[in-house]
C-alpha cells in the first residue's frame, strides 16, 4: 500500500526522514535519495542513535559517490545499537574476533595433527 | 600535567563533555563520571558522530550499572566512525565475517586432510 502510494506519488512526497521530522521536504534534500517514504524504519533507528543533524553533516562531508555507502553502514549501525544499547557494534566485533581466536586456534591443532601425521606415514 | 590537575581540583573542573560543549558542569551531569576532563579526546569523537543529547538519552535509558560499557562501545565506535567515515563499523565486521570464511574453509581443508591420512595410517 505505502509502496503503490510513492511510487506513484512520489514527486509529492516527503522522503521518510523529512515525513519523520515533520517538516518540509525540499527538492535538494539530502535525505530523499536514501530514505525513500515506503521504508520510514531505515530513519527511525538512525535518527534516535545518530540525530539527523549528524547524519546530513556526516553525508555532507562526504563526495556524493560514496553517500549511498555511508548510508547503508549507518542504517546497519543504527540497528545493532537499537537491538544492543549496550554494547552496540563493539558487542559484534568483540563476538567475532572470539569466533576468529577460537578457529586459528582449531586451524593451528589440525594443522599440527597433518604435520605429525605425515612424518609417521 | 592534565591528569594532576583533574585529580586535584576535580570537583571544580567541568567533565571533558560540558568543557567542549562550553556549559556549566552540573553535579549530576550525566556525562561527568564517563567523560574525565584529561580525556577530551574520548569526547570529541563521540560528540561528532552522536551528538551529545543522543549520547544523553541513550545512557539516560539504561540503568547506571549498564552506562560505563554503554559509553566504552559508543566511544569505540565513534572512533570507527571519525576514521571511516563511509563504512564505519559495517567495514569492521565485513572484514572480520571475510577472515572468519578464509579460517573456516582453512579449518576444513586440514580437517579433510587428517581425515584422509587416517584412513591411509
Amino acid at each position: 500500500m505505502m509502496k503503490d502510494i510513492s511510487r506513484k506519488q512520489s514527486a509529492a512526497l516527503p522522503c521518510a526522514a523529512c515525513y519523520i521530522l515533520r517538516r518540509r521536504c525540499a527538492q535538494d534534500c539530502m535525505f530523499a535519495p536514501y530514505f525513500p517514504v515506503d521504508e520510514p524504519h531505515k530513519f527511525t533507528g538512525v535518527y534516535k542513535v545518530f540525530g539527523a543533524s549528524n547524519v546530513n553533516k556526516m553525508l555532507n562531508e562526504l563526495p556524493e559517490h560514496q553517500r549511498g555507502e555511508a548510508v547503508s553502514s549507518i542504517v546497519y549501525e543504527a540497528n545493532i545499537r537499537v537491538r544492543d544499547p549496550v554494547y552496540g557494534c563493539k558487542g559484534a566485533i568483540s563476538s567475532l574476533q572470539q569466533q576468529i581466536d577460537v578457529l586459528q586456534t582449531q586451524l593451528a591443532l589440525a594443522e599440527a595433527e597433518v604435520v605429525h601425521m605425515r612424518i609417521r606415514l
